[in-house]
């Protein structure tokens, strides 16, 4: 461990992008391989991020009455198959359970790869009357999807942690304002706290979650030129509600269909912060969602450790007490220089130094995560200065992706510029006619889908890129994660 | 759903107490029967305790060092064979995924039943040096053991969540302490927070966790007479790291095998505090851990709405702001009786109601769940009231049950009262030569198993209550859950 760490990440982040975001994240110590393809141990350094994201998005969902709840792991096959396109969408990746003990089960169970068919299995015994709508729970759990290829730490694998949300309404109308009202949470969440900018559309059909009437995704751009799926938000029409019988009494004494939403948003989360913020030190992390945002270390040699040392506990009161976590790295067995190169790894925003000369002249050196900034600052602006510091650098963090984001759209008609975009990476924004074809010959020559239908599709349309019949959207295709 | 709750609970918990118990959970919505044998949905009312239990847990392991991670749901078959008395432990009740997809896999996967084996895995790499010492993680998550007989919703199910902490020492010194500590937690946690009386010891040879040195227990003693396991800590001592070759270089550069601990408690908390405090009309909630502590009921006739509506938020504000939870519970659809044994059902320790009059004579009405006792409140004294009841009953609720523990214990060393006693149910104190034959012929004869030693064996032993030879323990047996 130890040595390995000292030793840094040995390859830049736009020479070998692929082995720069391995090394981040396991001498960065947030992941390492499991036994089983696919799956990771999310270790402190990560999980902690992932509490930071828990926390965020479960209040915005408790505020707008939202309930957590848990579904049972285990899914009986028929289940799974009660809605078509759904089985069909999630069988090839499911992992089966066939056995208990040494007893062969009467039926195979799935291991959830998604949780509408239990769920909605509950849900039809619970919704009775209009009394009980908006029924509105959520899960934080683990979900399962058997993923042999490409599989890469937090991105995609075969085990991951998740919410999902499952609503039911009286009418479309509510479902829609839901599935809409929590894409904008996602957008909040992921803008505001983890610096990262998105792109928010619909699915087209063939892009759509298996089983929906409609899905909403919000989008990113990866420095590599890749999108990724950070989060969607379903409207499921009552194609759930036909295939589990959740029906309700409405006002007039009616028995009506209801309508159901779901909604997800993953660990991928943390592989999208690690791979857009980092940097040739490691990783970089957020001010607002960094488990320490300030780390102190004393430097000293043998006989001032005394004086160091107390002047450094008190900057993590001061500092602490104006609502900043940090630590104090006061461990005697690292040099200065290994703790630094430590903290750089991690991603620590803001690192404090405090030597013999600073206790002296009533000073602390203050160092920025993200631009390697330095400034030797008076005691009594530390805590000011931190608590600024930490505002100006999410604020430059976002701005800087937000930038390259914008620096990666190409916006073509033309079926050439598209394909050499594609392979230069980023966005291409073109007009589409809403045909699949079209979709399709984009994706098997140039390997780029169709990641989204943006909300504000205002200019006229020209003609489809493909096919260059009349458009009928404006379409961001790009090779994906 | 509306139907039912109105029903209320049929059975008196002391004449049938099973269907009692079946009752108060799914009628108060507590949870819900899942298609797999042994799973149930954790309802919201259920799951918001969970989380309250989390947080409390959760902030006494961080604040000693403790780190959260998260750890892979599929262990290999080979990993769970590494260690064998585990193995055999828990084989009989592990879930098997044979298939990802169509695929037919090349070793079988364990969905965990506990995850000493795959954390070890992990550790093995993770620690080098003293330096990584101690490694003190922790990690919340769903845990299976196909359970087929005498489920029942928290108590003993197929799937349950839990916490499970998994520490790594360079000495059995430190590990035996951490393994006390962890056990203080709990104790700690169950009985100020749960107000749930716990008796705690060893666990004799025979009752250990499979694989550990040995394990230390709270148990508690439930309204029916049997036991039930609520919290362990074990001192696995150099075992599992044999088994997976976890070593460190100690500060003398010699390679030493760690020792290590783990301990988890579960959801089957949430079982103990609605049997333990459940009455004839629902669940009572320990005020500490109910989600909701006050309830506010507005009663007016139509006209009356506006200024008791207006007093009932005042209220709701008041108390809020003197840091106690509430729900002002306004629906215009259900009578203010319907919601009184609602919230009877759900156990929400005290219930405000706000009439026309109450709003004249600037008072409201107080009611206490546990005991019903009501009062008529000044609105000057409705904040300070609610806070003093919520000490009062919590402290209440814990001397109950205490007495009632106290009460179920049977000291004797003479083998026919301890089986007349066993038969009706509750704690036998006898002492114990030690041999698991004695052991074995309680079980056989009565149905009670050993458990636990005390902590505070100082007395003198007598004779083995079985075999009549001089006793090495005190121990307490019971029949159990």
């Amino acid at each position: 461990m130890s040595e390995q760490r000292q030793e840094g990440i040995t390859v830049k982040k736009m020479q070998d992008f692929s082995e720069w975001y391995t090394q981040i994240v396991t001498k960065g110590e947030f992941a390492d391989y499991g036994p089983v393809q696919g799956t990771i141990a999310y270790r402190p350094a990560s999980y902690a991020i992932w509490e930071k994201i828990q926390n965020v998005f479960d209040g915005m969902i408790k505020g707008t009455g939202h309930r957590n709840a848990y579904f049972p792991l285990l899914i009986p096959e028929s289940f799974l198959a009660k809605e078509k396109e759904h089985v069909k969408g999630f069988a090839p990746e499911v992992f089966w359970v066939t056995h208990s003990g040494n007893n062969e089960l009467g039926e195979r169970y799935a291991v959830r790869p998604t949780s509408e068919t239990i769920i909605y299995s509950f849900y039809a015994k619970w919704v009775r009357s209009w009394r009980d709508l908006p029924l509105l729970l959520n899960q934080w759990c683990n979900v399962l999807r058997a993923e042999i290829k490409s599989t890469k730490p937090f991105i995609r694998g075969s085990e991951f942690l998740w919410q999902e949300g499952h609503t039911v309404h009286a009418s479309k109308e509510e479902a829609d304002k839901e599935v809409m009202m929590i894409l904008d949470f996602y957008t909040e969440l992921v803008e505001k706290y983890l610096a990262l900018p998105v792109l928010s559309g619909f699915k087209s059909e063939s892009e759509r979650f298996a089983g929906a009437l409609y899905t909403t995704t919000i989008e990113m751009m990866m420095p590599d030129g890749k999108a990724l799926q950070s989060g969607t938000s379903h409207n499921l029409g009552q194609n759930f509600s036909k295939a589990f019988g959740i029906r309700f009494m409405d006002k007039e004494n009616k028995s009506q269909l209801a309508w159901i939403t779901s909604w997800g948003m993953s660990t991928r989360l943390i592989g999208a912060v690690l791979m857009v913020h980092g940097d040739d030190k490691g990783a970089v992390l957020p001010p607002k969602i960094a488990p320490v945002q300030a780390v102190i270390i004393p430097i000293y040699k043998t006989g001032e450790e005394k004086e160091v040392l107390k002047k450094a506990r008190e900057i993590k009161k001061k500092i602490e007490s104006s609502g900043v976590s940090s630590e104090l790295d006061d461990r005697d067995d690292r040099t200065p220089g290994w703790k630094f190169s430590e903290h750089e790894m991690k991603g620590t925003p803001i690192r404090i130094e405090i030597g013999p000369r600073d206790v002296k002249e009533g000073k602390a050196v203050i160092v920025r995560r993200d631009t390697s900034e330095k400034r030797s600052v008076p005691d009594s602006d530390i805590a000011n200065t931190v608590l600024s510091l930490i505002e100006t650098m999410q604020k430059d963090m976002f701005d800087r992706a937000k930038a390259n984001m914008k620096n990666s759209i190409t916006e073509t008609n033309d079926y050439k510029k598209l394909c050499e975009a594609v392979k230069k990476g980023g966005f291409v924004l073109s007009d589409w006619c809403g045909d699949s074809s079209c979709e399709i010959k984009i994706k098997e020559e140039t390997g780029a889908t169709n990641r989204l239908l943006p909300f504000k599709d205002m200019k006229k349309h020209g003609q489809c890129v493909v096919c260059g019949k009349n458009a009928k959207h404006q379409a961001y295709f790009a090779r994906a994660y």
